[in-house]
């Protein structure tokens, strides 16, 4: 259930209403974005409850969300939501592309990476130090000595950085280095790390995972604003269906119906969603003409000699070319890149 | 296995290729696009009738494509098929939008619907005559009568028309109205129609299955393709997956991949493909950004009151609204519509 | 609508209650089960229509089937359909095997394999002499020659057969000649051909489609029942996933919840479903276990010289230990082999 | 690769084999199950290197694994991997019966619960004190609370216990509890957590992903065994298709083929794979009948007040009579009950 406060009310008022609540044995939350005016109560929101809530002063009406998903929707808060990384608004009218190696494989070739990147035009870079991977024997990453790397290339550059976090032990030293920490595909419902992560100060990207519905989705996302982290960003990155051909199946519909339901930024990730280069610009273009607020691209200067995901990674050449183009699509749907 | 003649070849010598080829006991397939010079062989391709093959006076080379989609790959024809329906190019630089309601519902509402679809600037009008339905009770469509209504409304319009026919039954009299003949998702491996329709004149737009791979319907335009017809367009309809939001994911990778592996255009169905109209404008702006040839969208002047696919149907002015967005896209990647 | 007559009605007094029905412009389909006392209604049964429908002397009750495939579900017909093809009953208490080599290649190998596989315990032969494959190269089935081995094989061995039927054409000939038609998976809804055999007087095994959930397979089924045809056996065959060690995902908990939902044979092709012969003997314990009323498998006296489906085929010894361990399996749940 | 040692060979010989492998700067690690004469390595296993290895005293032959789960392959070890939880044996001829209430959710309803399951004849109970749900809202269970009623019901059944670890954090604390730790479908492929259960003196059951492959999920159990522990239990529990009717899609040909490729026993959760208790006991039927070394049900004493999973619970004497027709099935493939 969700409170909306007149709007007038003033923040001594809002904690009268709240201890009122919480006298009812109900549990209040505060919208952190613009609508502070809202509150968030969870317990018994039964007919009776309702009745006496809504006589509150300063209570203007009571709303029941349409989905699970209450902080994250429309309904919760109606305008988008818009934060800024260091210089880099978010959600704004300028899309933003986020992008680097999958992995920090070493110093020189990720400082030559960035360079490149930044060169070409990209907003964030990103950057793996911590990697899932399906064979414990595979490359797991250079671990804080990636995330040393990364924090390097941020000074040279002046770009923030992105990059994963694997698991609640490591959240506090990735949120030391990064700038937002990314939730990773097969952690879109590791419940303890959403927790972990949605206490935070950092901002989030949570990857859809890759059998996920948008609604599961959208409720991995509420994880972390019902512990109070409302800079979130949602991005799609492929499903997996009975197509081979591609790695996943990028799901651009889940653009325009993301953002109808929520508030939250939505990117989408060219390169897993395909697994294949040739597919990234015709896809980012795709996915920049759908509305999506920003991309998050693999590129690496030497493809072939990656640890991980070369045959999806971009040349900075053809990357620069690509943003070019995304320049133009994204003016044509009133933004600017 | 393709032979690929000399570029200075007759007539006149390709004959005498191929009566040698025919006396080695190898079935012969002409090239029917601008290649003519390359000839599709079918048989015992094995070393020693290769080597042979070369030897021949006029071959130039001896290929194995790479994918058992032979005809419909780009190995057989480097250049992208383009073909004339009425006066509308199809595959050629101009994107092609076809439009109009699910079904043929009554003569007075598809004319109707074609003058809106006409006006707001679509090129091929669409329209179900006979309708598949996973229910025996539901409206199948007014057959012949629908045909009629059809054929009046390109009268009216000047735009060719295009409909879904159903079985090889009903190839002929289809073929007697419609410019184009549609090959429904369900009917991808109808090969008896499929081998009907590859010897029919008329063009044919072939829905991918919705649980079929891009090879799977690209093997499906093969046998288009090995009848004789070369007029063929591929569309992407959207595939079946665990996501239930949307009626079915629209796989929009799937174009820049087609376009790729084969010469043939390749469309987009955002309409079928989400299942939800306010997903077509966005989705239709993703696929054209993604290098889509052309459209085939769900347009119905009061969708409440259609007899099928209601919620899917834009209205005439969105419609009209949204070639406007189109139009600008098709100019960034160097196309107009 | 369903509506249920008195259980001492008689066929004179049906007729007049048909014919009053009609008179309010429904349409009557009469039960073909036991349940004569059924009428299937078709057309406005709004509120009013029922009103006076019930009070039709001999009506008993007027049932509104819980799911759209009204004449397939259980609301229809409570007991199980029961029929018999030759001296072999289906849907009785004898769990029945459809046994043979996937397609018929010749006739000395054929008749040797159908030997095999009556020796083995096999209830009825099952080849295919025309055959859907998705390349237009691949070998297609020995069409009506096919079909004359299957009738050799037949007076030889005793066994019923049972093939394939591929399109409406072909539904008159190949009746002539097989006691059960197959429709494939990829033709489940291929909608003119399954009314083509509603019409027919020989029994239809119907697999579900390989991206079909059990609603639009039992629809499909509608289609054949709403005919007139109701000797149906619905066989579930593996569907489409992302799992790409099997051929197909070979969904076993669709024999219990179509057995639920319809009064019709639910039969299990554990060959098509995995692809792999060494999931054949697990796979066909597994079904009956779950209480499919019978199996359609690949034996083949020598699969790697098979023209198609070879490494999901049993040897005939094998084959036979398969049957000796079903037995015992079918005598647990109370049936027999 | 793996290095297979002389059956002869000593500790102490083995020893100096290992020094020897370790001078070439590759990883060795030992078996540890019965064939403590393989070694696997890791590192550069070039030709050279291979070469050398060969001439070592005491090394049999060298093998490259078919697959890349390589101490979880059959390559390593032929025999099924067997093993103890407290008198019950795992992986052996008897078939084990894990069974209980999905969550714990108080002291007195859970002794009840696990009074009637053993009653009805289960070997292990099973229960949640940590849950993971898709709404932060929802209930997430007791936590240790829970473990410590579980412990007191194992004092007082006799039955060793199961249950599920959410994170790394809570892995010491839950193997302080529990017989068995399980890793739910949606942590299988969370890496650290894994590793930390490779490290723990306690087996696991870990259940596989919803979207993964077979070979993806014997690679996560590879992450356990080249950690060090070898007591592992795989359990199908249904994947995520198209298919809404049920849950999930049970795969159960996942049986056959995980017993194929590994040595490990294989369970099977029908209460999950299907999410309808109609559906348990053919399901159970089935994966016994396929050759599943157990199952893990879920049975509740009273479902509809279950906080969690109800509508996929048995009632306690449903699932004693179900243990009845089990044993018959376990008995015809040579195991028991």
């Amino acid at each position: 259930m969700l409170v909306v406060m007149n709007s007038r009310t003033t923040d001594c008022e809002i904690n009268e209403v709240e201890k009122q609540l919480k006298d009812f044995g109900l549990g209040v939350q505060r919208s952190h974005g613009k609508n502070r005016f809202i509150l968030r109560i969870s317990g018994d929101c039964g007919l009776e409850t309702t009745t006496v809530v809504k006589t509150i002063p300063y209570v203007e009406k009571v709303i029941f969300p349409s989905y699970p998903f209450e902080m994250v929707s429309r309904d919760y808060q109606e305008e988008k939501t818009v934060f800024k990384v260091g210089e880099v608004e978010i959600g704004a009218e300028k899309a933003v592309i986020m992008a680097g190696p999958c992995a920090v494989e070493g110093r020189e070739s990720y400082l030559r990476a960035a360079e490149a990147v930044k060169e070409a035009g990209a907003h964030i870079l990103r950057g793996g130090a911590y990697k899932p991977r399906s064979s414990p024997y595979a490359f797991q990453g250079l671990e804080e000595e990636g995330l040393k790397i990364m924090a390097e290339a941020r000074s040279m550059t002046g770009l923030p950085i992105i990059t994963e976090v694997l698991d609640q032990y490591s959240v506090e030293i990735v949120a030391d280095y990064a700038d937002i920490l990314q939730v990773g595909t097969r952690n879109m419902q590791n419940f303890k790390l959403l927790r972990e992560l949605g206490q935070v100060g950092k901002p989030v990207l949570i990857k859809r995972g890759m059998s996920a519905t948008i609604e599961e989705w959208l409720m991995a996302a509420e994880y972390l604003l019902s512990e109070g982290n409302d800079k979130v960003i949602l991005c799609e990155r492929g499903i997996r269906t009975f197509e081979t051909y591609t790695r996943n199946t990028l799901d651009i519909s889940a653009v325009p119906i993301a953002k109808e339901l929520s508030h939250l930024p939505v990117f989408v990730d060219p390169s897993h969603g395909t697994g294949l280069w040739k597919c990234v610009h015709p896809m980012s273009m795709a996915a920049i003409a759908a509305g999506a607020d920003g991309l998050l691209v693999e590129v690496h200067p030497s493809p072939k000699e990656a640890l991980c995901d070369g045959p999806q990674s971009l040349l900075p050449d053809k990357f620069a070319l690509m943003l070019n183009s995304l320049k133009k699509v994204a003016e044509i749907i009133g933004r600017t890149l």
